[in-house]
């Protein structure tokens, strides 16, 4: 295990928990936090045993209060190494974005606990995430318009197919610091638990996840949902789900599957993401930053 | 009318009710049901007679459970002709996939009425409906990832447009199964009725489509609103419905619209789609399966 | 100020207010009026002291009663100059459509404050405000399949992002009237008021943007919420806001946006969207009609 300073990664059987692990700093974000989470997930997509990934901040005041912008946090979230004029240098680029690139390409299910404040990328940096919970205190904010600068981290991207246009301009046009009834009653979390209990709906949740379905099955999904459902025509989606189908259903995973069912047991499916994804997969070609 | 065996094919004046027809096994889906409803979404939309189409399942107890995966079905629906290694050849193609191509350019609105279970490809092929209705005992299960395949019939495109991103992922992750109320709540159905009430309010929101409006208008709201939403800009919208009001407002569904407005009585409209559509329909080239 | 004859525009302070100005006509539209509100977000954006529009009918009956019909308003909306074959003429193209896609454009948030009847081009042109706000008497009706027409003004794009698919096609496909609580139920507006306290609320919102947040901020994120959510994938939105996170944060609001913050006291950013937008902005091409 890396020896991480700014995070903490724990894996307990199926289930790996990073923790933003700053709490002196309401775990603000920091370039290194973010080299340390994008290497987390490289380490979740590259164990097996990993099913499902929740992601939750230490203490109980924050998830994570955003870029971290004293002095002495170092070279800040904002700061690229030089000055330059071509803003297509990847120096240019936007230290959430690399960040939510990298979560939007997890092979396992990403899960987030949002346990107190959450603004600017606190908030943006989950949008990524597949399934969102909250506790009773947490707070968003989309604070961009109030610092003079703007929505970041591909959250115009993120954010609308989350909570539709109006909440989201809203949200951002405003930037507004609102509490987890908001984000519940938009859809920004699928539910809301007493602080004590947040941890344990989301090992709920990892779990029916873990004991129920094929890792091939959920990284599949994943990429599918997340990217065929921005196509301009479902037959883009026709395309891949036609090949999966056809690959899958005579593979090992599916066997198991329909005997598990129609032998009403749990199943043990035998494939490994690491290994075994169909052999079209990835099927696209992932733009770069230009 | 043909000699359909698995599903039937009902004309009551302008409503067509479609009920999938196997009770016996939960009317689960087969390559020959996939014709079928092929088949008969042709005939309703060459019937200018039929101003909506209703589609339900047969019985109390289901919708349609799934794709019928008992050897007695012959061969099954994820069983190619052949085996073949190239995943462009046809014979890949998913068949609910082929069938909710067909659904997507129905030129007569969809509704459907869900009277029972709904799981795989019973799900996912009542997404391209234009409505949907429930009755208080149906259950819905995306459960592709519990069987070890992947979500098909293009509800990587569907889903989310109904119920957003992260309802979607929650539900094709898990591969839950999940009661009409969750359906309601995430927008998946618009409406959840006593079962012996199902279809009158189904045929109720028929009705209202066929008795107050025009067959062209229908057939091109149809169209634009499922292929245009999902273009990258306005502007595909604003070429297309810019011809569309200019030719319908000089056509004689637009005069009887208008007329009968401003005589304040019921509509009676003269185009027919199998006729008079406008000379710039379709306006797509549909893509192709490769 | 212009001397316009079919609406009023007014500026107090920061707030523009634009009100439909036909109440002996519930406000019908007209291409005079097209042009006229063309013509005021042309004024709003090029004036610095405005930073939030909003938009209202004239007296408690309606916002608008869509296109006027009468034979008295002289050329009606659907009626182009001349006769033409060539759709891709630009005399073809839809009055509200051109109106929509300069509200598009507009640099300064949208506020639709809804106070009566909004049905076909009434109802239209309010979705690409960036919020509604409703009174409780507002009606509002997509009723274009009941006059033998489509819908217009690209709202085959825009009502989607805002409710939904199934709703959207619902109300364009029976083309009924509905009130206030289901536009709220279905996220049509952000909020219903009594009649009386509708444009305090609208105010109250506007003065929320301008007293708090950076125009420049706020022009940039209306363009990439409306345009980057609809990109195939989350890179094209990480290339822009990198560029945008980049450039502002270098500036003078994103210092003001800091010191304020740290200083717990009301900004008072100093950038004008006339002159100080980065220089990689408008980032994109217009398309054109054709």
């Amino acid at each position: 295990m890396p020896d991480f300073t700014q995070i903490k990664l724990d894996i307990d059987g199926a289930i790996a928990t990073i923790t933003l692990h700053r709490p002196e700093k309401m775990n603000a974000f920091t370039n290194a936090m973010r080299d340390e989470l994008i290497e987390a997930i490289d380490l979740t997509d590259a164990d097996d045993a990993v099913r499902a990934v929740i992601v939750t901040g230490e203490g109980e005041r924050a998830f994570c209060a955003g870029a971290d912008l004293t002095p002495e946090s170092g070279k800040g979230p904002f700061s690229a190494d030089e000055e330059v004029d071509d803003l297509s240098d990847p120096v240019v680029r936007d230290g959430g974005g690399r960040l939510v690139m990298r979560l939007f390409n997890s092979k396992k299910p990403l899960i987030g606990a949002c346990n107190g404040v959450a603004v600017g990328v606190g908030a943006t940096m989950q949008l990524p995430f597949d399934m969102r919970l909250a506790s009773e205190n947490a707070r968003f904010g989309f604070v961009f318009a109030r610092r003079g600068i703007t929505p970041e981290a591909a959250s115009s991207w993120f954010l609308p197919r989350l909570v539709g246009m109006q909440t989201a301009l809203e949200w951002c046009m405003t930037g507004r610091i609102f509490g987890a009834d908001e984000a519940l009653a938009a859809g920004l979390v699928r539910s809301v638990h007493a602080q004590g209990e947040l941890m344990d709906a989301a090992r709920g949740l990892a779990h029916e996840i873990a004991e129920n379905t094929s890792a091939l099955s959920v990284a599949m999904t994943r990429a599918m949902l997340w990217r065929l459902s921005a196509a301009e025509h479902p037959m883009m989606a026709h395309r891949i789900d036609s090949r999966a189908i056809y690959r899958l259903s005579r593979g090992q995973d599916a066997k198991e599957g329909i005997a598990s069912f129609l032998e009403k047991r749990a199943p043990d499916f035998p494939g490994h993401v690491t290994t075994d994804m169909p052999d079209f997969y990835p099927w696209w070609q992932e733009p770069e930053y230009k």
